[in-house]
């Protein structure tokens, strides 16, 4: 098999690529380096069967060098993950986030690959989405300008589908978590907690409770349903939809007291603000029904609260 | 009052600025002429409470010669609505009817309007929804370009309205039919009975059955349920969503045997053929449940077969 992921320097891209690697895979990484860094791939540098490329697939045209080359599957990795950030420069977001999903798409339908798997988010389903929330909820209505360019993502990837020929699996996540983080709460109060190990700060009251998965768990995931999905005819046969994550949810606060206690040993003071969100955008709540992907057998290793605990300890050590 | 109308010059536009007009609004009218035309805004010209400009709202800074300048509403209208066309061309397609979304809401962010009015399309449900379908139907899985650029833009729109202060009204429109058309069947069958009016050839096999609306009906009820929507500070109070078209639908067949009669005496052979669509990412069957727009005392005048009927007689006039 030979595989192209986009955003192969990330979080999600590492275990995707080495997953990969692991079944046999040839795989192309391409990924611009502005949230994913080469640490992230220099365990695959000299894999035979592994190629790096420091491209940026926002640009029109980006995949003509790739003209007369055959990919099995195409993983679309590359966003601007820090929702954060992306209300801060919207445009930046729009390019990374949407663009990409675009430029991308545009090179499946030129390079005629026939497998397009996408990781969307749970994002997508905005604030107040009934709990747990099931793939086909009624609201998409985005809160946060990242969410909003992966349900446009999502949005062209299904309109290629019908127009194109591709087949798509789209996997909205939940937090995803790990080793190398790039982004996010542990990421944040890991680097905080170093800076000043007397006092964490954490935006929001801490009270927000959102399903985080590990990231071993999550590519394992986006295999299974891709291996598994029986093959279709018709549009929903075609674009699969799964949200991916685990059943539980895990607090702020949880997550504040484990980096305190694993970072400075349990001796910082915790200080929380007043607003049940983050920042503006945040969605305070999130609970994802993943009925449809446990249906074909899948179910994660860690909860939500041990893939924190385990993301909390790997990063530390990671990026000591 | 003063208003900002993009796409004034199209079908939807000319309807919408005349009626600015008449209720003693200023209009500024931007058009980059690719579908609408300068005929469709002559009759403005001597409007001292008229002006237009011919830009591109798709580039980026479009909007900084009007910095300092106030507008109460925005009403973004401007798009490639010729579906089929922007199967040919996605590239053109996502530039004329995202792009401009996007580039249009920096516009609303820089100048700080706070109400947005935005035409989408009942294409944004895709295939095969409930019908008649509601605005919270669980699947938006658009199959055409066109669609899923007008989901991508509604997208964006929601989480605009989240993060930078404006509140919107977003319309997902039945087919819009009036004098002035710039594309369609009614357009294509009596371009085509000038040319030949032996035969009139039909893509599909005319069972296709979709919802239309007279655009003086649609105009109306953008503005009325502008002006009824009570304010309100959650994001689902600031971001509205109106489904907006008659309740009735019109087959092929029939707006098909209506052209032949106005157009060509009634003489023409119609052909079929045998598709159950026009085209890929047509939806063939399209009813929308307008009950949210019609609780706020909203109802058209003409019903869909009668819309269709005065387009085909009007715009068979306006084009001689």
């Amino acid at each position: 098999m030979k595989a192209l992921v986009t955003g192969g320097a990330g979080l999600v891209g590492n275990a995707l690529c080495r997953k990969l690697l692991e079944q046999g895979a040839e795989v192309l990484c391409v990924d611009n380096l502005s949230l994913g860094t080469l640490r992230h791939i220099e365990e695959f540098k000299d894999r035979a069967a592994f190629k790096f490329e420091n491209w940026d697939v926002s640009r029109p045209g980006w995949h003509e060098k790739l003209k007369g080359r055959r990919f099995d599957l195409l993983a679309h990795l590359a966003a601007n993950s820090d929702i954060s950030l992306g209300r801060e420069r919207p445009e930046m977001d729009e390019e990374r986030t949407f663009a990409t999903t675009f430029e991308v798409l545009q090179a499946a339908k030129a390079l005629r690959v026939a497998n397009f798997l996408f990781s969307s988010t749970s994002a997508v389903y905005g604030a107040d989405p009934v709990m747990p929330t099931p793939e086909l909820a009624p609201r998409l209505h985005p809160v946060s300008i990242y969410g909003a360019g992966k349900l446009a993502s999502e949005a062209y990837i299904s309109a290629f589908v019908e127009n194109y020929g591709l087949r798509a699996w789209v996997y909205r996540f939940g937090n995803v978590v790990g080793r190398r983080l790039t982004h996010g709460a542990i990421f944040d109060f890991v680097a905080r907690l170093r800076k000043n190990p007397a006092e964490l700060v954490v935006l929001g009251d801490g009270r927000q409770s959102k399903t985080y998965i590990d990231v071993e768990d999550c590519v394992g995931g986006m295999l299974h349903a891709f291996e598994r999905s029986p093959a279709g005819k018709t549009h929903a046969e075609r674009f699969q939809l799964f949200n991916l994550s685990t059943t539980g949810t895990t607090t702020v606060r949880e997550i504040a007291e484990e980096a305190v206690a694993v970072v400075a040993g349990g001796k910082s003071a915790i200080r929380y603000g007043d607003s049940p969100i983050g920042w503006v955008g945040d969605v305070p709540k999130t609970s994802l029904d993943v009925s449809k992907i446990s249906a074909l057998g899948w179910a994660p290793k860690l909860d939500s609260t041990a893939a924190v605990a385990a993301s909390i300890r790997d990063y530390a050590e990671w990026s000591r």
